[in-house]
This record gives C-alpha cells, structure tokens and sequence, in this order.
C-alpha cells in the first residue's frame, strides 16, 4: 500500500476534478507484477494500468489500491468490473470512495465473491487527497494559503518593499506548490503591487502543469492590458464584481475570461469569497493556493474557507510593514483561528511551516 | 570533550559573571577518573573538583576541559598551577580565554612542560557559553530576545487580549529561559498591562535560581507598590528615567532598588539601551532574557542590542493586533535584520524558534 500511495502522489496537480490514486497488483504468490496512477482526468484509471501491466499473473492475486475502486462508467468504464474480469481473488484499498456516484465498488466486488478489505493506511492515504477529500466533502476547492514572512510575522517593510523577505529556495519551493494546485489566486492589490506572473517555473517533471491563473480583481482596475498574467503562459480567469464598469471588463475580456459575481456580503472589500469558490469549483478547479496579501487572505480567513496554511518565514526581522493577515474578523484571543502544525522543514535559510485547521484533519475510515 | 560540554551545561545560569566549565580528567591509560563542572561563582573552578575526584589516579594522565585553564588568582587560586601540580602530562582544551586577565593559562601549561592543544570541539563548547563569550567580547550581557506570537506574528489580539496565546508547555519553557539568565526584562508597557512576576518556577534542578528581575519603567509610573515584581521570590531592579518624578522614584525604592538613567537619544521613547546593558554588566549580569512587548524590543533591536531571537510560534492566526516588534528603525526590506536559525524545536502544539546574528556566532579559535 506504501508503494500505492507513491504511485498516486505521481499524479498530484494533473488529475483534478478527480482524485489521485495508485495501484499494484500482486499475483497469486504475492509478487508484485502490476503498478499504475491516475495519470491525468479523462485517461484511464490507476487499477486500469496496473492490470495492463500484470496481464495474466493477476488471475488469483491480489490488487492492491489506495481509493475504493469506482463502480461507474464515467469517460472510462467502472475499475471493480475490470478487477473482477481480470480474475482477481483479493482488492485491498485505503480510502473509501465519499463520491455517491462512484461509491459501491466494494460491495460490487465482494457480491462478485472477491475477498475485499478497507482502511490499509487510510491515514496515509488520506494525505495524499486531502485536497480532492476536502472538496467531495465541502463542495469546494480545498484552499491552501501561502504567505511569506519575517519572524515578526511582516510580509513587506514599511516603504511597500518585499523583494525578496524570503530565499531563492522557499521561491522555487512556491512553484512546487502551485504545480501541485488546479489553481492559483491572488487579489487586486498583489496584481497592482508584484504584477506577478503566476505560472509554474522550474520544477522538474511539472512542465505541462498549467494551474489556472486566477486574480479577483474587484473593480476590474487592478489587472492592465499588458500585465504577466494575460500571457499565453497558462489559462487565465478574472474575477469582477457585478457591477464592475463594464468598458473596464469588455477590454480585460479581450485577453482572459472574465467572470462577474457578488461582493463580499456586509459591505466588506472584495468579492463574496464562496461564490468566487463555487465558480472555481465548477470549472473542475479542486485545490486553490491563495498566494494573495494580508486583505485577500483576511477575507477568506472571515470566510472560514481557509483548509491549509504555508508560512514560509525568513529569519528577518523588520519592526514594521504590513502584516500577513489583515481582516478575518477576530478581535480577542480567545476567537482565534486555532490549526495544527503538521510539518516544518527548513528550506535554505528559511522555514516551511504547514498546519491544518483541525476540523478539516482527514479521519480515517472504518474497516469494512 | 563532548561529556566535558555536558558537564559545563549543568552551570548554565548559575556562574555569572563567570563563563560555564566542565572537566574530565583521564588517568595516564586513558580512563576517565574525574569529572567536574563549576557550579557557581566564587565556588571551586570545574578542574578543581575533577582533579580531587581523580586524586592520585591524575598524574601522568590527561585533562580535558571546555575553556582554556585560567592563569590568575581570584577568589580561587589559578588552574593551571593546580593541573601542573597534580602531576598531568597533558591537556586538551575547546576554546581560548579572551579574558586578558585570565588568558595565558595555555602558554603556562605549556612552559612547565605539559603537551597542551586548543580548539578541539570548539564549537560545541562555544555554543555551551555563548551568552558569556558575548558579553566578554562586546563587554555588555548577551541579549536573547524572547516572544510568543501566532503564526501571523501577533502577540496580543486587538482588543489587548493576550493570555494564551501559546501553549502551558511553551510558556513553561520560558522559565527553562529564565532559569538560564542572569536577568530577566520587561518595559513599562508589560509592567502595566500583565503584572508579570518574572521569577523562575517549575524548572527541575533550578529551585534555587533567582534571575535578577529587571523593569525599565522609565516614567516610574507603571511599577506600583503591590506590583508582583516587588515580592521577595528575586531581586528587583527598577530603571527609571534620570528626570523621572522623585516622589514616585522614592516610592519604589522603598520595595526594590532604583537606578536613574539617560532617557534614549534622540527623542525616541524609553531609555538608553546602551546605559542600561551597562548598568547590569556592572552588578555582574552576563545574560539578559528580553521579555518586553514590542516597544522594547524595537528599542533594543535599533541599539542593536538583540543578540539571539527565541520565538514561540502559536498555530493560530488573528488577522489584528499588536506585533511582535515595533520600531527598530527598519524601513526597506534591504536593510531588514537578518539572522541565522540555530534551532526549531516543537514545544506541545507551538513551535520555537531561535535564531542568532550572524555576526555575533562564535568562530572556532584556531589550534594553539
């Protein structure tokens, strides 16, 4: 199962709207003789592979994967019919499948007598889904935020200045992050600031990563005919407020889609941060890094639709500037947004600090 | 060596305005027969109490000891006549003496015809005394600059809410810092709004350290009879402005000791950082925990007077509210403080960070 979950974090970043999965199968004596990932969406499943691979040794054997095996025909047909053609005796997988629609695979193979067990390193495998797990069970994109700050928490100094508070290497460690995500977002004032670019640079085996490029741009002023973000790099979406002047909007549309939507409810700065999500969500977009200013960040803090933080923090200390996080609604201590640390790794001489709000922590299913 | 460092550790906070020493003595087939540590100040030096453990066993063997042998009388007689009447064919030391007046133990040993040699594990035993090694050098205390902020770098949340932001087990560390320094400081800001009592409690094995509690109350105005500093758990010294009001600087020196000193140049709020670094190198403080809010820390930070960032980050975010550092005259990130992280522990669910500046890390003397 360990190799499974490897082979399924292959396809990070490639497979949205579906989730990433990996499969071995082994033959009658336990050897392994199959191995396959969910490549990409559309193309075949990781069960599919790692059948193909095993050709007639996985008559009697066992196949090993780390999603419950689909028990519907999508653009490929249902992976518990090919396991049960293929002869298998055994299907062991960690995670159950929470999609109604391709839920039922288990009980699709054990009906066709196949000795079926769940929750082999769920955890672990959860790990490797949070963020497709996270959107099946919101209904939303997964959002990681991304911030880079000195020790005293500025992510500019006091003359607007931020290049670079952090190291080459937590930047380069940024790209890693955006070619695992089905989108990248920033707000109007890191457009205006940074003219940021917001593509995938330098990150070995990621070159056809083309996370959608995404500025909510609320008043249609901030991105300009011109700016990084309207080339030919990776698609590009602009989000406008409804009523943004619509000479503004028509000369944006000619370089990017645009969409319209509400602003933020109770005459808060900024769109409304689900309904900016559910248009995400509906273009298949499953993991969004908001690598977006203190007031962008502020707004989806208030909007509870924050999953993962990433803090790069530099050993720096500034005394002023603007801070990370501005806004989230949280006056008194006792109301603070409380996450789990879950990993700290230095990256040249900064440190990566990641945490989960713990509500969202994956629990792992029950054996059935 | 490295049980000799070990040794050394064991005196931390308790040897000022002496450095911390650890010795083993090997008996001439190479068996460790003596082992010692200074313990406290006008108390025996570590080869002292190695030698006597050793007794007869020493002569012809070998002392390893973390610092050069000191070359002066004291309050205890020099070391290296000690080591050379005890009859030693040789002695393996860390790091040099910069103390003029205690250096040339080496060359003495050496002159009476002991095989000597410097520089072995130096670093290691640099680290161990770093707080001693930078007071000597810059000839005022080490400053190790502690916070506790969320992962947004605020310290309290905007409606002043402070208490807790970080965990029972981090701010049970922080007196594992206290119990390590010679004096602990807050400014009037802290004196004020917490009623801070700055004693040591709750750390094994250091019942019996008091740190000189320190509040640099410069209008005499935030430290009132009452005041938890002013109880008999440590001594208590009050830094007040030289023009501060003198029937509230009377009031005061009823319960702890005052001194007057210069208020900052230049107009900036507090007093004189370098004057008061002064004023406690002189009662023998070698070490100064900072645990002031962010006035005085920027304060301290544009004296350039912080020499070590001990920072206890809380998973939480709070989108408002003080920072960690105020002022330090930082205006660019060009010219932002940079340091060098040492250390990242997990303390409970909180992280610490400790970082130095670069200039001040100890180098490694070179072989005598």
């Amino acid at each position: 199962m360990r190799r499974a979950i490897e082979l399924a974090a292959r396809g990070l970043g490639a497979t949205s709207p579906n989730p990433v999965v990996g499969c071995v199968v082994l033959d009658a004596a336990g050897r392994p003789v199959g191995e396959g990932w969910h490549r990409r969406a559309g193309g075949p499943h990781a069960e599919v592979h790692a059948l193909a691979e095993a050709g007639e040794a996985a008559r009697g054997g066992t196949a090993v994967v780390t999603l419950e095996p689909c028990n519907h025909t999508g653009r490929t047909g249902p992976c518990a019919d090919a396991l049960i053609a293929a002869g298998l005796a055994r299907v062991v997988y960690a995670v159950a499948d929470p999609t109604p629609r391709a839920a039922g695979g288990a009980a699709a193979l054990a009906a066709a007598g196949l000795d079926v067990a769940g929750g082999l390193l769920a955890a672990e495998a959860e790990a490797v889904n949070a963020p497709w797990l996270t959107a099946v069970r919101l209904g939303r994109p997964h959002v990681r935020w991304k911030y880079a700050a000195t020790l005293d928490g500025r992510v500019a100094a006091a003359d607007g200045t931020s290049r670079w508070i952090t190291s080459a290497e937590s930047r380069a460690d940024v790209h890693r992050l955006r070619a695992g995500s089905d989108a990248v977002l920033v707000g109007s004032g890191t457009a205006r600031a940074d003219d940021p670019h917001l593509a995938v640079r330098g990150v070995p085996g990621a070159e056809d990563r083309r996370p959608l490029r995404v500025v909510a741009d609320t008043e249609a002023a901030a991105v300009r005919p011109g700016a990084r973000v309207l080339d030919g790099a990776a698609p590009t979406l602009l989000a406008v407020a409804h009523d943004a002047p619509a000479e503004r909007v028509e000369r944006l549309a000619a370089h990017a889609e645009v969409i319209r939507l509400p602003r933020a409810p109770g005459g808060a700065p900024g769109l409304d941060v689900a309904a900016l999500l559910a248009a995400l969500h509906e273009r298949g977009v499953r993991s969004v890094l908001l690598e977006g200013g203190p007031t962008l960040a502020g707004s989806f803090a208030a909007a509870g639709a924050i999953d993962e933080v990433t803090g790069y923090l530099a050993p720096a200390l500034l005394g002023a500037g603007p801070q990370a996080l501005a806004g989230g609604g949280i006056t008194t201590v006792a109301r603070a947004l409380r996450l789990r640390v879950t990993d700290v790794a230095r990256i040249g001489p900064d440190l990566r600090i990641t945490a989960v709000i713990p509500a969202l922590i994956p629990t792992a299913p029950e054996e059935s």
